[in-house]
């Protein structure tokens, strides 16, 4: 049985997002059919959308970060069920057998299916994953807000986990935006001291209201030498250029600087600030399904959500305009 | 009760060595005094003599890979008493009471004390530190060989235990030199598979019966890509400019480049190679005085000496001459 899928797609390179329909031919034996509710919208989708990344192939329907509830499952599907509410990310499928996959890291599989690569993604009623990322919701989680942790929830929490932040660590944020806001609120929970960087002065209190104990304007060099060796572990969320010797500057002994943003320009890392305080600079994809599903139980016991704005999946131009604008606080849900 | 020191220093920057008398005074309550036996001689001597680093002051004795027994010892020591043959390093004294020091990273201690700066080190018949300082040297070790571990051999064992290098990891060796010669040997016997880099194809042997599994000529760019994505840490023990993209190509998922030689060029680090991959790069000094005593005790159970040339203390002006003309296989030991 194939479902009709009504979605939105564009047809060529950078062009606007129109209806658009296809089939979904019969599932896979491990595959699950999610009816689309909510599906976030992540500047991904954009890049996507203009072969940013030169992977795109048209028509494409975006949308990485799908809640909603499983409608169909193939015959050898497990860790869900049809009627469960989940949550879909930027990952729809790991060929569950590479090492890193039998490592439980199915985020780095050799041969990853991407939501949004050559297949098509949630702005839409329906979208199809495997069973290993659709991603279980507790009853009563809030859907409407949901979406955006499955890209940019998981893409700040996973170096929480990996990178070994503890409760006891004073952690530095740099950009308060659609990651930020939600790290902030991450780290808040996780009983860290932690510090906000902003050159936004007029987003110090929204920081604080997330959960950081300090907020220092990244602009203020005076302000940057005050915490000089004072920083267990920096999250960059941006993708902009720092002043790099600043930041590797207020590390602690043995602090890490580790960025989830794809800055273009490479970091200049001088061997004497690594050698000499023991420090690292890093940086992590998005995380794997184990721990979306920890993630997700994080959110629920805290109370965690992103600050959302909804749009109809109809006006998804609007959205994408307010986007690009940079206008989105924090993060844009489409309603399907 | 003083002792009159016999010692050689270079007496302006850049000086030669010559014969050198001071008083060492009334000894601290937490120090040892060490008749040396034996002295390791170290690029740093060099750079220190030639005040590359604009800390040095003169006259300068250098020296701070000694070997030799205790003497005298001050009423508070603790650890090390009179008669015992120690080992001293780079550092000679910690304040003990810092939050480095009391995390037992003495190493990193914010007043910590090294041997050759604003005091004098080895190249004498005495050397004075903190008891911390005397790393205790078991019976029948060779003391002749030994020098070299203080500060060339924990730079490299360092790495290997706070990197959480384990048995089943293949690591990768950047310099077949005066510490890379010393770090095959550890991780032969700490059960990786390593692969040592050279730039010298004549020092492949040499790197075989050091402990490496494979060789790779670092000038070879097709053997180089070969090992794409294959090691999970790579040590990098030089301080010269390297090809970077092909080292961080060469790490595994969730891979470490590490750097222990003070490269003077910041390296270029593009968060997308940090990022695919959850890989980092990351630096560190000399390990701790706990650690020191566990590669002792490795050391000692696997049979694990640098290789040396042994010269006079009264010839230390050849032995210099024959380090800076880079002739040294692999570490120049001064008897006393």
């Amino acid at each position: 049985m194939s479902i009709s899928v009504k979605a939105y797609a564009v047809l060529e390179e950078g062009g606007a997002l129109q209806p658009f329909e296809y089939e979904l031919d019969e599932i896979g034996p491990e595959q699950v059919d999610i009816k689309v509710e909510y599906c976030g919208v992540c500047h991904s989708d954009m890049s996507m959308v203009k072969n940013e990344w030169g992977m795109s192939t048209y028509p494409l329907v975006p949308g990485h970060e799908a809640v909603g509830t499983v409608v169909a499952a193939g015959e050898h599907v497990k860790g869900v069920k049809v009627g469960d509410k989940v949550g879909l990310g930027w990952f729809s499928g790991s060929c569950m057998h590479c090492r890193p996959c039998m490592t439980g890291n199915h985020n780095m599989c050799v041969s990853a299916e991407s939501t949004i690569v050559e297949r098509h993604g949630g702005f839409a009623d329906h979208v199809r994953c495997h069973w290993a990322w659709a991603i279980p919701l507790p009853d009563g989680f809030d859907l409407a807000k949901a979406g955006p942790l499955f890209c940019g929830g998981i893409t700040v929490f996973n170096p929480i986990v990996t990178g070994g932040v503890k409760p006891l660590d004073r952690v530095g944020v740099i950009g308060i935006g659609g990651l930020g806001h939600l790290v902030l609120q991450f780290l808040a929970k996780w009983g860290c001291e932690v510090t906000a960087f902003t050159s936004s002065p007029s987003k110090a209190d929204l920081a604080r209201e997330m959960g950081a104990t300090h907020v220092v304007n990244s602009r203020d060099e005076e302000a940057m030498q005050d915490i000089a060796g004072s920083l267990d572990f920096i999250l960059n969320t941006t993708n902009v250029s720092l002043n790099w010797p600043l930041y590797l500057n207020a590390l602690s002994a043995f602090g890490t600087f580790h960025t989830v943003g794809a800055v273009l320009e490479p970091i200049p890392v001088p061997a004497f600030s690594l050698i000499g305080g023991h420090r690292s600079v890093s940086g992590s994809p998005l995380g794997s399904p184990a721990l979306t599903r920890d993630m997700v139980s994080f959110c629920n016991r805290h109370d965690i959500f992103p600050i959302t704005e909804e749009f109809a999946l109809s006006d998804v131009n609007d959205a994408f305009e307010h986007l690009e604008a940079g206008k989105a606080r924090f993060r844009i849900v489409l309603k399907v």
